[in-house]
């Protein structure tokens, strides 16, 4: 018989408020494993920080306004956009920026939906710190090693149709790096790098479900462990779809 | 107690030979149930078609022959990537490309790993055909109906590494969509396409590995089921960010 992978998308969470602890509400929710993985919707995280913005509390400034005529959006949830973001790649129809940590994301991320009217959510600023936050969180309460995989839901290139992605992680590394591998007929590899944190963030996603199913914790169980490295940003220099695109807005 | 996904690679099944018969190999090598979710690497779908050339017996064009003396290929090999494409969208550093059927991949996913010396195995021409039959086989001699997804290893915009994406489906919808759907506050979404399939397929695609593993098939049981529709694909004018690149190319 071979080992199956089982993945369970935790119910029963209450829905998160500020100062929440979400390592807590998990641990109350379901026993854990060394070796888990759980893929936490990002959105949770931002609310139990706090990482949100009253629309009416904003200014919104000549960019801002400029897109808001065009895409008909609200300028002042623009401008929590623009303020998320280190680069913006393109205005319209969407706007499309680079965050300070490397993510290339539509709006920034930055969110108006599962909120509260009239705020608008954005991604933690340093989603890195606050998987391993949790992870050691976890770890405090239950003496269970877990590995941490934070989501957010973003759009693609050539493909319609949004997928969870990773923005956050801990306890593994993004990529899985098959360099000096070969294949079936012992030939040196040419594909050599996975970017298997994202494989897994789009299948909690899957199971996440993205309108009112809350369930913004997914746990996987029997995974297979890999090695590689945590470079899945592009530096600017490399991307040549990004200078593609930032020629065209000249 | 929360109700499970079970994922399990197939193993067992031997290197897949030109005519083999896929579906009834796996049949063999597990006991299916309705509503099961195949993925299948769409390499040994072409193997099994003959999909495939041999390098020694095709004469590179001009612009085969000017990609290569960029990139250092093979112009035979690049040939074969060409004569796949319908559409250029950059030809170095890496030579991306349009498929007939809609997809843009990275040389056409055209590939010489896993396959033998001298050969390039390119994607079925017709993949969603491909996946209709392999369901119908699997109908044929088991009774059970089954959900099936080819897949491919691709390349994405602003982030690096490969993952899984699906090229040909059957029994379900490429796009979930949540259209008229409210968030958790009742309010209507914002996001409401999701592209399951890929998410399905990234994860299978972490599941067979890239290397020698030798796990081209990955059973998922217990999947909830979805409404939706097949438009994965952008047309020319809506896909903004190729419109981008090939302006880039002029």
């Amino acid at each position: 018989m071979d080992s199956s992978i089982s993945i369970t998308g935790l119910r029963g969470l209450p829905l998160i408020q500020k100062d929440d602890d979400i390592a807590a509400l998990i641990c109350n929710t379901t026993t854990l494993q060394n070796g888990d993985i759980l893929c936490i919707a990002s959105t949770i995280v931002s609310k139990a920080n706090g990482y949100s913005r009253r629309l009416d509390e904003i200014t919104p400034g000549k960019q801002a306004c400029s897109i808001a005529s065009v895409t008909g959006e609200d300028p002042r949830f623009l401008q929590v956009v623009l303020d998320q973001a280190a680069d913006v790649l393109i205005e319209t129809p969407f706007t499309l920026t680079a965050l300070p940590w490397g993510h290339v994301g539509v709006r920034s991320g930055v969110d108006a939906s599962n909120v509260e009217d009239g705020y608008a959510i954005y991604l933690p600023p340093d989603p890195m710190a606050e998987a391993s936050r949790i992870a050691e969180r976890i770890f405090e309460i239950t003496g269970v090693l877990c590995q941490i995989i934070l989501t957010d839901t973003c759009g693609r290139a050539f493909r319609r149709g949004q997928t969870g992605h990773a923005i956050g992680w801990s306890g593994m590394t993004a990529i899985r790096d098959f360099r000096g591998d070969t294949d079936l007929f012992g030939k040196v590899l040419e594909i050599t790098e996975e970017a298997v944190i994202d494989e897994i963030a789009g299948f909690s996603n899957f199971v996440m479900g993205e309108s009112n199913n809350g369930v913004p914790v997914v746990l996987f169980r029997g995974c297979p462990a890999w090695k590689g490295h945590n470079e899945i940003y592009f530096t600017k220099s490399q991307d040549i779809i990004r200078r593609a695109l930032q020629k065209e807005e000249c």
